[in-house]
């Protein structure tokens, strides 16, 4: 039933929507695909792709529904806005929504889902624009188990990991506990270095050290190069670490739980961005010491 | 001339020191020891280790003197109290301090051995009791490389690294740092831990999650466990990680360099210590939420 | 022209909103009111008002329409919901909103006025209760000159203080700020209680030398009562201050504006808020430090 | 007793120290005055004051003794350092400090006057060298009540209100709550103020407003024209301000209490102090924002 002839709507074409899209392609799914700047579609629809001219136009066509855009209200421009996907989508059909946004976010849509027919997931997923192109996401998911199964096809050719994490809004969750995590690490980083700097030692040393102890870590193998280097070309950019900050906090207040270093990371993130005149990574958290 | 016949003076036996001193005895050095109370030098007397009754008795006893002790009240006790040490360093001795204090004072401490012709490393460590006992610390150290040369095979008996960091106060300076970002990546683990439990997923699946991305670290290894049992026997204690968050930030606010998160995580570390009744690791930085 | 012939329309009928129509109708204006709860507008009705079916019924009537409500989601449903009451504010007519809102809705506000042909005043204010009963109110105002100088002697009825502080947004915007620092004063006396009482000191103590000093504040004369006594019942909610909170920070975050301090209180009253199971003021922050 | 023939000791002639011994010579009382710098006392010796060669020589000439410095070593040091004054102290006489320090410095001090037969308050003052010309500053007072009634008659001359706030150490524990206050106080300001102006409105306008609101305060009025006007001619220095901030936090980390707000600001005076050339204000905290 999951064969190569389900047809999969994917709407978001950004750095990870393409590489996901490819890899659907080659694995034989027909593709339909959206993005609201048309020219992003070019190398997709080159490699077999349809370009639809709506969002609605991707949910009508689609069995399974895929998107990945930038934050809540791209989402729900993209869902409910003008020729939105939401009113096409086919009673029966799967839709997996693999953008970061809030966990009500992720409820309201599944609310609305199931109103149609249409059952949901949100997945958003870990791994970067290399984990994409390589197929070895990590996709974190919220909804119903008999659904993830159903999915776990398709989405295995993007992911190499497919966490079952609890209904609707639990992915969206335990997503943005992660990316607060990240924030705060390479935060953390951020803010000895600036220490040890100004105590007139090399952050190389202070690099070099962690690596033989306990402070070791993903991140310090990942972004303390941008750190000692101060070059920041994005990865994971800064706007979106930013905007998942906010999602973080927001969650936590409604739920009534403090988070103070997290709410001070996001301040320094804040500034940084407010200061940035190009795009970032995030770990150019590190500009607020240096400038 | 570093041969097994160089005496060798240890002062402070606690969680850290008793094994070190017992590897030392293992190498074959003759080793005078002292410490606060007496009832820890058992052990090592038993082992052939000669109890002295002051610090001055130590120092006047070594060829290399060695002290790891809580704080640095206690390192000034020690050094400049009633029967300290630094009166009776020998000329041409060696003395290696292995507590953590502030850079401040290790810098003090050299210029007081400058005087009385004794050579300083400021080399505090890594590692934890287990390193300890298996002689695999690491040392971060500041001071002349020339000392450190002449100083290697003794502290190669107890680390399998070390690292030259600069002069005199580094060695105390990358520790602080270190210890700030150990004391951060354990409140961001916690901080997460606290959103998504409130938000009603088991802990456990964040950790799982955490594992497969660039958020795993040595600390999510190391730490995670305590948080998700909420068992905090002492590994590294609460007490020392919230003194070394004081001496990291009373350093940065000396260079006037802002740590804003190190300082919000410090206040939760304080919290968390001012309600606790026994002794903890600081991973029970966790209590914050749970209490 | 602004005659008390002229017929206002009132939404939202909460602590605020109730004296603000009672003066209203004092002042000889015909009154429409609605509110979501209809019961809390027997008090008005009894003095003159009609009570309207829905939002849009109350534009209908209402040659001037002012809105009092909790927060964005329930002016957004007023104006936007089922039977809202943008569709049918009058050509020619004035609409002020006097609730605190983000600046953005009051800019979105504003555009969506202009298209209709009415002119729109953001026009939060403070005042507490007690002002808004004796008619005291201090009006925060974003809009044309023009249109204030045709609603002031409406507002006057309500209000002592109008100011004009700039185009459509500047009245919330200076709104957010002010709280922002009465939530701050009021965290700042209560982290210096907790330091001095847990010292063994009397909080009187501290609040007595404070009334000598440059400390003193109308938020100590007003608010320090509350956390002397551990009471506080609600004059200005916990649940509103917090959300205010809330807004100052998106908007801070927004603009790339980093606010430490304020992110640091605001993590606490959001502590307060979730463990607290009535209705509070917001100076009950304090309890984040007595239990 | 208490008659002008009592010989009074002041040590420390700074900003407020010279104004108070003014006010003491011209009361009638024999002083004899020490300064690390010596041209300090020139206009106190040009008024009567008997100039002494150490602190301890100023101890041995008096009835009364009063100190005011800068911080902890530099009290530390006038009392315990080369010809300091403690070995000095007559017995029966009366010691008052009006430094600000730590309460356990104050108490440190307490126990050593009590071997010498000295009675002790500490004594910090606030109300600015505009108060201590006047003769109208604040005490804060910790000590014995005996040992106050006894001391009043001079202290009367200096300042208007004497607060007795408990024994030894109570004096300083209310000033370090009362400049963390202070401290917050304008940092709230600073980042309200930050907002507003990003927001594209004049600052003055958020100043208006909160003068006739519950924002209304005494810093309000004595620190906004310095914010405003970004200029920062020292009242109240800002290195005085962050090393109290210090001795604050400091305090409430021995006590285990938390002061999140606090912590982050004292991170903000911090950067500004790193980053300033010249002697500034503690108003100058908004410098954090305008560069």
């Amino acid at each position: 039933m999951n064969s190569p002839a389900k047809h999969i709507g994917l709407i978001g074409l950004g750095l990870m929507g393409r590489p996901m899209g490819m890899n659907l392609i080659k694995a034989g799914y027909p593709l339909t695909v959206w993005n609201r700047t048309a020219s992003r579609a070019e190398e997709l629809v080159a490699a077999g792709a349809k370009l639809a001219k709506s969002p609605q136009e991707v949910a009508a066509a689609s069995d399974f529904l895929l998107t990945i855009v930038s934050d809540p209200p791209a989402l729900e421009g993209v869902l409910w806005g003008d020729c939105g996907a939401m009113q096409a989508l086919k009673r029966g059909s799967i839709y997996v929504d693999s953008s970061t946004v809030s966990p009500a976010l992720a409820r309201k849509i599944s609310a609305a889902c199931a109103e149609r027919g249409v059952r949901f997931l949100d997945a958003p997923v870990t791994g970067g624009d290399w984990g994409a192109k390589k197929g070895e996401l990590v996709f974190m998911i919220g909804g119903e188990v008999d659904t993830l199964k159903e999915a776990e096809p398709i989405l295995k050719v993007m992911g190499k990991k497919l966490f079952h994490l609890g209904p609707n809004g639990a992915g969206q969750t335990i997503k943005l506990a992660m990316n607060s995590i990240l924030a705060l690490q390479v935060d953390a980083l951020a803010e000895a270095l600036a220490l040890v700097t100004r105590a007139g030692i090399p952050g190389e040393k202070l690099v070099e050290v962690m690596q033989s102890s306990m402070a070791r870590s993903g991140v310090l193998d990942v972004k303390a190069p941008n750190l000692l280097k101060d070059q920041y070309v994005p990865s994971f950019p800064l706007r979106l670490m930013h905007k998942d900050l906010g999602l973080a906090l927001d969650l936590a207040n409604q739920l009534g739980v403090a988070l103070p270093a997290t709410a001070a990371a996001r301040e320094i993130y804040s500034a940084v961005k407010g200061a940035a005149k190009e795009d970032l990574d995030f770990s150019a958290v590190m500009r607020f010491w240096k400038h």
